[in-house]
């Protein structure tokens, strides 16, 4: 057995590199051990290829406001498939050799290898084995593609593999239809190609609240045609892969398999560590401490499968790093809670979901964006935008939307709801105008009418000064 | 004299509109009086009409990215000039129907008319006599002309004017380049004008920041010259009109007038309420109630000369219409400063500003957004923001940038300080990847990196649990 090392981080994704941030604050007797490429899936497979896919889709997309706004010739244009895929790797290079940066200087406390749990304080990387005070697993996650599709070879494709094509055929059937699904499928619909999307759930993008759901597939289905609740079987054709989906036959050349991120937590050796696993394979993490039970071990990012985005995978293997060199295991509060779609309008989702309120004590205020002025100036006034406040209090709980700049109003609300705000105390902020928040505030007006405030103007009145009466 | 009115209110533009439905929710009892044509100024000749032209401009101007993302043919596109000013004009139209639907129900209490004030509590409206308990006066403002520049005709344009015209002609000058002559200026030019630019100020566009006003100072010099710190004195030519600024000789067709706006408070009779007068000829207002002095009058919007922004006109109206009608004068606590400037990248100037700032207290945090991913993907990565924070507590005090989002992050920025957090309070939130609000969290990492909480986490520790040592 060589030295016992302070920590041991399995996994040099975001998740990896924020703990190894906290703990080489501490400690420089560490080991990070990776297996596959280093980079992390944001810059390599995930956010940052498909936002540079997205974008040049997008610019494309516009020529069809260009009449409307009296510029010709926008039905000239052509898009060079090829050279957008270029591109999004070009751009994905540069980020993930920013990434790389993080462990080039570590020498030998920079493993390539496979990590399995020997127990809760050692490991075996392909056949050497370390000793760690403490664990953390930031094993990651990777696409969901049954069984049965493997013999598709590559007319199968994933995020691991999409940006990595040189061109693109003329028909794609996206399957799973979440955050991930949307935003590719309405990018490659956008690009030219013709695009079938099929999901077994009900909703789009992991939406849940039916009205904000609602406007955005009515949007969509304009673009593409999608089946929802529908089970896709596929068969081999002469030249493609035939689609099966109850009525529905469709061939296609390729298919995008996006039916969500499993976590790499198989074969790590989870159930050396004495605790009980869920059916997943999943051990108890407390999301305060991201530690397993009461162990010297910590389980961050996609690997624990709570919440697979970058901000949160980051903000575990803050927690992770900082109470794997913590004298006592430090409890954290967590962000509240944002998920946003980069699809077109946007989609997103802060605080409480639709689908958690209740509504009996719950009031909702909601905008359309059809006569919103700035949004009319732009052309972009489609969708719609819900938001959940207490009925008791005022205070704000929730938003669901879809509407051009929806990330920039949900970030708004975050911050609104990170600080406990109530409707009314948000409504002191000063709105400019002409800017899309303008629907927040008239989202927030429809609930502030519904409370016994009504009358009081938005503006907070001072404290002391209370001048004479006239009369 | 007629029956004594609760309140008369002077002017129908925003101020004034606000003002009577403060009103209205207490007296039917009041007389709105406006000279010149309803509608706003916001929806008639301002932000509406500017930014339907800006939105026409910056979607032509997009095509000079098209290249880099892969779409051809972009430099075959034209832009229809007479169509994008019809369109303006449409848009116009129906903003100005939405604000005329205000006062169409009032009958004899809405008196066009041309209003004098004879004292503290009557006015003359083109010889009739009206008396009223309270009067609000919202009279607005007009674009500054030197009258030596009357001559020349209609060669010389305001945003009066501008709007109306059936087309442009390939020269034009923008004399003022502050928010409204840089939001029209950037326009002109990319829907294919020859613009050029003159202010005799040293910073564009009222920014006070040295390093964001390079920057965009920097870009914008890409697209059109202009000349800071220069006096324009114009002539007639032949073929237009010559202007003239120390070395610099330019003819252009038509003059755009750009020197700001003036309060529309000569002629209404303020010598007449007894208070003394500043030289500009403005009576004595308090911020805080709109009233002029102690006197049952109230001053507010564009007229007033304190804040010429649409949401600033809003409050105050409000204000008065609730103070007019108040037993007691009611003081109220006013929003954060915010400016937007709706250029491309977009200005945004929130809280104190740079020129306020007593540097030996002030930590400031900078961004750019060159190497910023997201900005990246979408080719938009130009431009800086600065934060401003104060060095005892680290509380948010202000912060200017030019940068595209700027808009929704000045959003964010009012709200937080609004809200007096500090730069650590604020890194609490959730920053979604990828988006642009990340520049602001750079921004804040850089000051907080010289506060004394430097290597605390982002997130809150938690108050009460803290779990047992491991060792």
């Amino acid at each position: 057995m060589k030295q016992v090392k302070d920590v041991i981080i399995i996994g040099a994704g975001t998740a990896g590199l924020t703990a190894l941030r906290e703990v080489r604050k501490r400690t420089d007797n560490f080991l990070l051990i990776n297996d596959g490429p280093y980079g992390t899936t944001c810059a390599r497979v995930g956010c940052m290829p498909s936002k540079a896919l997205i974008e040049a889709a997008n610019a494309f997309h516009r020529r069809h406001a260009f009449e409307a706004f009296g510029i010709r010739g926008g039905e000239r244009l052509t898009v060079d498939l090829p050279f957008v895929l270029r591109r999004v790797r070009k751009l994905r290079d540069d980020f993930v050799s920013g990434v790389l940066k993080a462990t080039e200087s570590l020498g030998d406390r920079n493993l390539a290898g496979r990590a399995r749990l020997l127990g809760p304080d050692r490991i075996d990387v392909d056949g050497s084995r370390f000793q760690a005070k403490r664990i953390i697993i930031a094993t990651g996650s990777r696409p969901v593609v049954p069984d049965s599709w493997r013999s598709f070879g590559n007319r199968i494709l994933t995020t691991d593999t999409l940006f990595e094509q040189e061109t693109l055929p003329p028909r794609i059937a996206v399957v799973g239809l979440g955050p991930i699904g949307i935003e590719l499928a309405q990018a490659l619909s956008r690009l030219g190609i013709h695009v079938v999307g099929f999901d077994m759930a009900r909703m789009l993008a992991g939406m849940s609240d039916e009205l904000v759901h609602a406007a955005f597939a009515d949007l969509l289905g304009r673009e593409f045609a999608f089946h929802m609740e529908s089970a896709a079987s596929l068969s081999e054709t002469p030249d493609g892969i035939e689609i099966r989906s109850g009525q529905i036959r469709v061939v296609v050349d390729q298919v995008i398999a996006a039916m969500g991120r499993r976590p790499n937590i198989d074969g790590i050796g989870l159930e050396t560590l004495g605790v009980e696993l869920d059916p997943r394979g999943m051990p108890p993490v407390d999301s305060a401490t991201m530690q397993i039970s009461d162990l010297p071990v910590f389980l961050v990012g996609d690997a624990n499968g709570h919440a697979a985005v970058l901000h949160e995978a980051a903000d575990e293997g803050h927690i992770a790093g900082f109470n794997a060199m913590a004298e006592h295991i430090q409890c954290f509060k967590r962000r509240t809670p944002l998920g946003i779609i980069f699809s077109d309008p946007g989609i997103a989702k802060v605080g409480q979901r639709f689908a958690e309120l209740d509504l009996s004590s719950t009031l909702i205020g909601g905008a359309r964006f059809a006569g919103h002025g700035r949004a009319r100036t732009a052309e972009r006034n489609k969708g719609m935008m819900r938001i959940y406040a207490s009925m008791a209090n005022g205070r704000l709980l929730g938003a669901e939307m879809c509407v051009s700049a929806a990330e920039h109003m949900a970030q708004l609300l975050a911050l609104a709801i990170e600080c406990k705000l109530t409707v009314g105390e948000l409504l002191r902020m000063p709105f400019y105008h002409p800017v899309f928040e303008e629907g927040v505030r008239a989202a927030l007006k429809k609930i502030a009418s519904k409370l016994p405030s009504d009358r009081k103007p938005d503006l907070a009145v001072c404290d002391s000064i209370q001048s004479e009466a006239l009369d």
